[in-house]
């Protein structure tokens, strides 16, 4: 039941404050005689890592992984496995005039009236920097998920809207996702954004997002119910995220709206076995998976760190007048979409282990 | 890592089916010296109950609770609280034609996927049927909150929007709710709804929904981050219910589109101690409440079981016609109002006692 | 982590005191389609039941269990499974002096202590009679493992030693466990146990007793190392039963003893593969199975109701003289016998999903 | 649920292997606002550090702990503490000869049974060195309860018996335990210890140990009934400890040859409160702390690496001759003392914290 533990039989456990020593997680329950290297972990942290554009905080730091136990000879062991990443690019010195401040839309009155004190530096333990460890994790659950599932098995998150302005969802094409710096898969609407959120910087403001996460090639059956649910996993996962304040599966709450002849998707006998007519449930009916690909979307709120002074107390009740310095991520959402790959990854292998511990023993 | 229990040290396990013998479940971590007896419990079933209206299933049962252990001279005792409710009205003849098929939007097809077996009457263990032991388990943690915090505290939620027809907020009044079968806060759109939904149930189809719960009187403080942040176990708990598609805090996915400008809460130094100058956070800042109320909507859709024949197929993978008789809520959100309430009493009676554990040592 | 549950994937949650309406418990992690009823269950049960001869309370209930969910047409579902015992024969007019009085050797002092409040008749939740429900559970444990390992396995446990009064070991023949009232398997210890026990009675004391248990036909490989060795699960297990005061695993205690050359158990290239000369390790090395026999002992202190009358204390903390009269066994440790079995039967079957889950996923 | 995980509300995660880069852990629950830093920590390692003397492995390395999240200013923040050994002394080699064969009373055998690859360096995860994460997160545990309990609080651990050779409890003097390299009680033992461990390594084998340990100034009420028990955790805790073999609680299996007259701790008025006239139970009834000293015994077995030959197999099945050369502890039990006592430092404040969370919130 430990508070920085995610997932029951593959779990992460993660550590580290923004501007500590180091990050770092344990990840338990790995699959034995799965090959696995640094360098196979890498590249999912490449795509997270700050500083890329000018779009993302422009932090720099190498975030190189180091793999501390849990393999053996380029291979898992079925040991934890021990990952580490030092803090290189801390300067602390930014954030002293907000040690005593609380700077709205922040962690920072919470932790303080939590705990009594804080590590205000970066925001402490309450940074996404923590998401590096999400996102090593959530490798390791996705190359083990490869190597079960082979091909067919893919997880893709894109950004959907930002602040206002919404793709079109005729124009989305995946392989464009990685063409852009917003992980746009409509290339118009990647251009339009651009344009505004050099105004949103330019006005000392910042920008919300929705991020759209697609897994395809998930067999049925996955998700334990009753309070195992595939999509009550998903949410938690998902709202755990920085900054997230809204998870919808499938058509979410556009289905609401629909009258109950349309809500419920049709089945047919297929060449290659059932098929569905639509996906309204985004692949989860009862808390179980149905085969078609699972789809969420994950409303993350503007960036809280800004420019623009904002009114707020400080730590003996006086009214300030915050201004966040230090380098932000105009719209922190963009770099939430390895975070929420990596967390779908996580509860997917996750429910695939207690799947397999309960219905394949006879 | 029961799949059957929600909550970590507040907690309750469920067991049974919609016509099975009994439902139940056991309530454990409640504190001790609380006065307790089934009649402060049978209140909070009473408003689930089916059978009321004419907008809820017509199934008849007392859903009279027993509590089997846990209590001695009308007081916990600290031991696990066992509660029964026996299955007086299952026809499961009604179902008999459906054994043998997938029911669009069910957990039909599902269930049989993962296990190999299923009980399909009235759903099994999937029906909503089972809601009743949270709303059971619910009321333990609400009258140990109420007992706790006092007056101030109070969990509220009310739908606000049944298929396309929002209320208008300028018109909810808190009172209203429970003056019309919608728990509905705004009269004249439960007037429209009462129109609406004879006509939904007249063309064999049903509607969706949309609730929000507000809960006030909370303590800053509460929530653990990084994994058992608040609201994440909001999004777990919601996404939890049956036929939830989506949950979101506070202004949620309208978040996404606020300029970073507003969408942080601002602070004042207000007479009685901080206060802040809007909501859109919902009451939860980095996973940890803030002191003000708890807000959160879930998206319900609309009930699967209509009398509108559906395509779909059997065991063998034939092609069929899927006519659920039975009886059935046309819009099966409405009843989701005790459910909603009683997972966010669970939650914040859990997460209260996960911060008493941590922080009250010393 | 709630209080009242054991096991981790297979696991069950208990609730009930000796003299409430009722005890019972859900079991969860039940493999599906494996063919279940109660009259499967009932001889486990039976085997526990007082009032069967003189040496055990006179407590008369039937003990008949119901099974309320978690099975359709005489198989489980893969749903969670309630369990339910009636209490019928609670003559609490018994306790009624020692309401307020701490008995010597029992819970009472330390639950008022806890809880400011406790159900003491007959010992209320701290009564062996919750072990009902252990082997209950225990028994969907025992035909799980009995479907899938066959007839090889066998879990089989025996009073080894009652008071000072220790069976000779080769005497001991399996096949006469069932056929005296002490479950021993040495016949000429148990003759001699019955004089002894009926002298133990008559002064008004009471005994205590060594208990021996050994699974055999388990494979190698069960058992998660570090902190959910199959040692140290057993000996969780072991020393939660109600009057348990030691565990020891194979040679145990005695191997501080034994010279390293002689401790560690050899092994030999057999005909149908490794084969250990030795099992001094109770068959778990490094937490994990070996393949050999699993062989633990449990040291089980005599009954705390006795006739003698004994020194303590009230609630007010004046010294009183306690004479525990209601019915109660000269040993209790001879009826632990099938909660020994159920105990590592539930272990051993969690053991087996939890390493299913891990290591056969490719 | 988390194999590498003890503890619930006050928990630490391990990862490392003998011959990695490192060990570490990570350490939750944490109170806040503790002052702490490595320098509270290292005595704690200092203590089990090997190469102190010629009865423990030579193996000589600082083991320096490192702090890498959860403190700030010199105190805890209630976030999760990152703790990290580097593995400065691996000599690899001395195990090739081993890397095919498996070593009688290891885990050789089971690890490559289990995982169907193990990291046969030094044992690699089921080494001894882990222990060292056990130590330093007991002693936060440690040190935590200190700070709660203040001087009253004290847990010591001892070793009470080497191969055959027991203490004489008559000459038993706490102040006793740091003077010799065997941290026993009993000087003349001492003694004769090191003349008996002399032979037992010139002779080529190695020796087993019986260890105790005390906790005192616990308050009355620690320990979750019915599977939280307190005697269980310690059970779980202690048995979790490599080469351990068996638990007991106070007087242990010598309870079960007690008469009823005399087993049940008997109570008086005393002048401060309820007093034992004795203390066979250890410090716990019905698995909750009395608030009498809590003492439990651990054996452990023999060192299994000797430099005797002994007869086993290899990966291909051919029976070989075992040799472990390296460099082993003769009793490796000794070093177990500071281990034993940080397990017993966690499963305190983990049972007050649970107790915390639950009987104190009115």
């Amino acid at each position: 039941m430990t508070d920085n533990t995610f997932g029951t039989l593959f779990s992460f456990t993660s550590f580290g404050e923004s501007h500590g020593p180091a990050i770092g997680c344990v990840v338990d329950g790995v699959p034995p005689r799965l090959p696995l290297s640094a360098a196979d972990i890498q590249p999912y942290l490449d795509r997270r890592k700050p500083g890329q554009n000018r779009f993302v905080t422009q932090r720099r730091e190498a975030d190189e992984v180091e793999i501390l136990s849990g393999t053996y000879e380029g291979h898992t062991t079925g040991t934890p496995i021990g990952l580490l990443i030092r803090n290189t690019d801390q300067r602390s010195k930014d954030y002293g005039e907000i040690a005593n401040q609380f700077r709205p839309g922040h962690a920072d009155y919470t932790y303080q009236e939590k705990y009594g004190i804080r590590d205000h530096r970066g925001g402490g333990r309450s940074s996404a920097r923590e998401t590096a460890m999400r996102v090593a994790a959530g490798a390791i659950a996705d190359i083990t998920l490869k190597h079960i599932l082979g091909e067919a098995f893919c997880i893709r998150a894109s950004v959907i809207q930002i602040g206002p302005h919404a793709i079109d969802p005729s124009r989305f094409c995946v392989d464009e996702i990685d063409n852009n710096p917003f992980f746009c898969g409509d290339a118009i609407a990647a251009q339009e954004w651009e344009a505004y959120l050099d105004d949103v910087r330019k006005s000392g403001s910042s920008a919300g997002a929705i991020l759209e996460v697609v897994a395809t090639g998930i067999p049925a059956g996955l998700g334990q119910p009753i309070y195992g649910k595939l999509d009550a996993e998903i949410a938690s996962a998902m709202m755990g995220i920085n900054a997230a304040k809204g998870v919808e599966i499938g058509s979410g709450f556009g289905l609401s709206s629909l009258p109950g002849t349309d809500a419920g998707d049709e089945m047919r006998a297929g060449a290659d076995g059932p098929e569905f007519t639509s996906n309204h449930a985004g692949g989860i009916l009862g808390g179980i998976s149905t085969g078609q690909p699972i789809t969420a979307r994950i409303a993350i709120k503007p960036t809280s760190s800004i420019l623009t002074p904002r009114t707020s107390i400080d730590r003996e009740g006086n009214e300030v007048e915050v201004v966040t310095k230090g380098r932000h991520d105009p719209c922190v959402g963009i770099r939430g979409v390895p975070v929420v790959e990596a967390m779908m990854a996580i509860v997917l292998l996750d429910q695939m282990m207690r799947h397999q511990a309960q219905t394949t023993l006879f």
